[in-house]
């Protein structure tokens, strides 16, 4: 049900109009006079409405505003699965009791580094490597990454340690490449509105790990997962990863408490990024103990084995060893909360 | 010249090896010994130095902070170019004298509709017809848009009326269709950061159309131009139209601060978006002249006969009526500050 | 009227409790019954309920949202108003079709700059003199003004050049001193939500110019607004001077939309501080003319016959000379929009 | 040690002129001359440049950008002073090893509800009552609080319990009130840039309880304790409490990234008020853990009995079971993290 609110120098006319066009769209008006205004109550099926129509009501004579009810997303939302998505890549559920941490180096740079990096944080604990192989830079003048040379990296890479691998894409054109070596594909924030990349990795089955824009609201992130499960395909991770505020002491805002307010409004699960949330290495530990005691499902945490000479988002990457010291204070927190890792 | 200032507590071997790096990369570094930190001047083109190597200088020992001085954009630079870039399409020429009028709905919805608008906003003195047939919608159930058939429309819109046109790309497998009927190819404000589509329209000679993002900044938005024009497409017209902020009495904030920023950092054209920028109809008159006034190249106004069955935006758009009193308002307003319509 | 909307899962027993608590409040509740949610429309004066009460109804079993329909300010809305208030003051008329530019340094600093000044700008065309006494500064080491010494200095400038004055006010106590020599007091940004100073500025009969807060919206500038009037004092002048937003190539964003906002909403006066709003010099004259072609009542600006030896804010300060040639340029801006200077 | 930034276009004259005016302030100047820009290192103890000066050299001729090295701040910084700051009020120490929780009620309404719910807090384990009498609301026709009445009934409330109380003030008027009955005094995030309050409570010996404004950096959160400190009292406890930002699913952002940043830059203790931060009560339990979990010393959290009948701020209340409940979880993230309650 949506409500219509009418001006109070709105004419008995006016809202006749408004009623008549309201009952050949299928509804039934519900009307409420007021001392000054009435208020239309639409009853039916509101959620067939689309945006359009809303904002054509919008500028119909006599019309205050509209009060949607209904939350824009369908398939994302609590109401429709009430039950947590769990979603099975490999031996790994992800959504579950157990918390999962996608470690390794921003960009892939060659096959011995990131051979190294994977088997580090895999004694460590990860469970998941992250790498990029096509890099989205604000400069066109940065490291580009390696492209399809870097997804065969990272496939050698899962080989040697038997971890799962997430990358990139950035281009629909790269969609049979990225989707035969990888195990989840991410979209990135800068792509999260993208929405012909969101059709393309929603027509496959491959899930998908979808980071929230840096200016996006939470109802717009529900809004691109709902783009790629409309498609077919419902196993999406949404990551919470930083957003643009005014505050410059750190690169973003890192959002945690989207943490608890996607857990209210949606079944899929949630994981962090804080490397690229708070963009300083020092403050990627409190805010990954943070996101677990928030409630997160898992952790994508940017590892480096020399930070001063990674190609790409150096400032934020942990060594090895303090990311296997990290690993261990996290387990402690997630038992306090009553998860394991 | 860049500037790195060291920690309190670097040592004697931490500032050695800074040297050694950047004297390594062919720069001489100059020391000034303050009574607290040591500044390092780098010396020689600092402009090949990417963010990637910046980042790596930033976690060395005894690194606190690196001060860049050059912009990170240098073809749209005003240094590197300062005298105004024209761009000729058709007979008009946009960053001239002239002001420049971009009419049309928000989405082509039917060839009658479009014609008959085109013919309006023409009569009333714009010179370019907007209209998308691609159209980026936050939800995956609104009117996505005609797609080829869309642009065969606005081609016809064009013969009838003798305006050239404008619209908008979303996938770079469109580039062919586009091409073969826009004068202007459009790149919309959620595709600003999407680097592969920018590289594709700065691999051809057509004029671009680029959008700020709703949360980028003025110095993403020149860079995201410097990306076009890396590929070789020198032929940018900037577009300001709202950015993100948390008043929410309008749509978006749109921010006319841009625009004599932008003529002091860049020589690229300025057009301004006052329907998508407020986002509300009665605010469009009174922000299109205050853009004229500070001094935009154009304005983009949405345009449409019966906003109320608009399958978009209605509700920021002008009736034919009302663009054609706004249009005589402009003139006035163009005249004070020296500039023609 | 407002509306209360009910959870799906809202019992008939959640509903008559709420129905009962609206009864006792005076209220006639009307209920709609949609397939999924009950809607409750409250009749009667909605303009009596606090947002406090909202809040506790807000928390009420079955309870999901409460849409408000009336605006929470009353004595400052164009609803309770509709003419534009005139404020007279000395043989100006604020409001009114006349533009006024209230000129002078950021801080008073000696009785020969203030005087030299005021010469300067009367000459040019302004109508009122601006100069702090009270300085709010980030920086507790920084210049805190002349305090008292300094209302004297604007008083003396005031009898040499019979321009009106306008001072800011920073703390309660001080109030019969900027009394005796102000007239106008300013309240300023910072101070915009410093509910105290509001109600003490309130209970006396001299105009107010309120300055918006770096990150208040429209409606809670205006709720300030209220307080003021709530007290008995309707001479308030509403200032526009930049807000907070990710922007860091401004000083703040200037927001032009709210002057045609607070067009529709209130009949307060509106003048633009474009000197704090976009806060460097060069852009002080584009910001003018686009505020007044969007609708201002009137400019704050800023000048310094010496920005460089200014004691606050000589980056945002326009010299003299500069000035005298915008306000010629403003005149023509001021005529094609309607307007006299 | 300063850095000024020279344009391409500086003249030889031009550099003598600012070496001259750095010279006269007691200034050593070290020049770099680069290929295109000259670059001036300041030295000396450049901590005694205010801002009016260093906005004063900005507006000279031929200077680009000035880059300040040293911090703002300098009582508030760790470099000042490196060891944590422990606060002693009664029995207990803030900034210590123990997390302290404040805990009560929003505005204080009668002394029966006051007395209830800080037994009920104080049983959980809550350490501090906090509770308003005098309440910054932002309509003039909401509940304004008991004013010295509150005053009396917190101090029954402490007198009953053995719980030190804190209660904000917002007029430098109302000191000799606060300060009888207060513990700590509290200044409001609206009043946080109020300096001549700030002044007031920093001639006091009394503790201050500094909540971070709603679009306050940390830079400026630490100016303002600041401005508490260079008056002598340095017993300044920081709160995040949420910012503005453009995500609406929240009424503020709590910003979390701020504890770890200020551990960095200030001795000072941090608290989070997660009640007013995320502003809903379901959202407080997740985001206090993340708090503590995050490194925050201490939390104020809003307990009501009756949330519903709350005279302001009932939405974000937690009912004293369910604060019970809170207490022991956080008492398992406190201590995975190596921290007592």
């Amino acid at each position: 049900m949506d409500i219509i609110v009418t001006r109070p120098s709105a004419t008995a006319k006016e809202i006749r109009h408004i009623v008549k066009k309201l009952e050949k769209m299928g509804f039934t008006a519900h009307i409420s006079k007021g001392t000054e205004r009435t208020i239309i109550g639409v009853i039916g099926d509101t959620s067939k409405i689309t945006e359009d129509e809303t904002g054509a009501f919008q500028v119909m004579p006599g019309v205050e505003k509209i009060h949607r009810i209904l939350k824009p997303f369908k398939l994302a939302s609590r109401d429709f699965k009430s039950r947590d998505t769990h979603i099975r890549i490999g031996k790994h559920t992800i959504g579950g009791k157990r918390i999962h941490v996608f470690a390794g180096p921003c960009a892939i740079e060659s096959r011995s580094v990131l051979v190294k990096i994977a088997e580090d944080v895999k004694k460590a604990g990860a469970t998941f490597i992250r790498g990029g192989a096509f890099k989205p830079r604000t400069s066109p003048y940065s490291f580009q990454g390696l492209r399809e040379e870097g997804l065969k990296i990272l496939a050698e890479a899962r080989k040697k340690t038997g971890l799962p691998v997430v990358t990139e894409i950035m281009d629909p054109r790269d969609i049979d490449a990225v989707l035969k070596y990888a195990d989840i594909v991410q979209i990135g924030a800068r792509n999260m509105q993208n929405f012909r990349l969101l059709q393309e990795v929603g027509s496959h089955n491959k899930p998908v790990f979808l980071k929230r824009g840096l200016s996006a609201t939470i109802k717009e992130l529900l809004m691109a997962a709902e783009y790629i499960m409309a498609q077919g395909n419902s196993k999406v991770i949404l990551c919470e990863r930083g957003i643009r505020t005014f505050e410059t002491a750190t690169r973003n805002t890192l959002d945690l408490n989207a943490i608890p307010v996607l857990k209210n409004l949606t079944h899929l699960p949630v994981v962090v990024d804080p490397s690229h949330g708070a963009g300083k290495w020092d403050l990627v530990a409190p805010m990954s103990k943070a996101a677990i005691a928030a409630g997160a499902d898992g952790l994508m945490i940017e590892v480096h084995s020399k930070p001063e000479e990674a190609m790409s988002d150096g400032e934020q990457s942990l060594k090895p060893a303090k990311f296997k010291t990290l690993m261990k204070e996290l387990k402690a927190v997630a038992k306090a909360v009553g998860r394991e890792m």
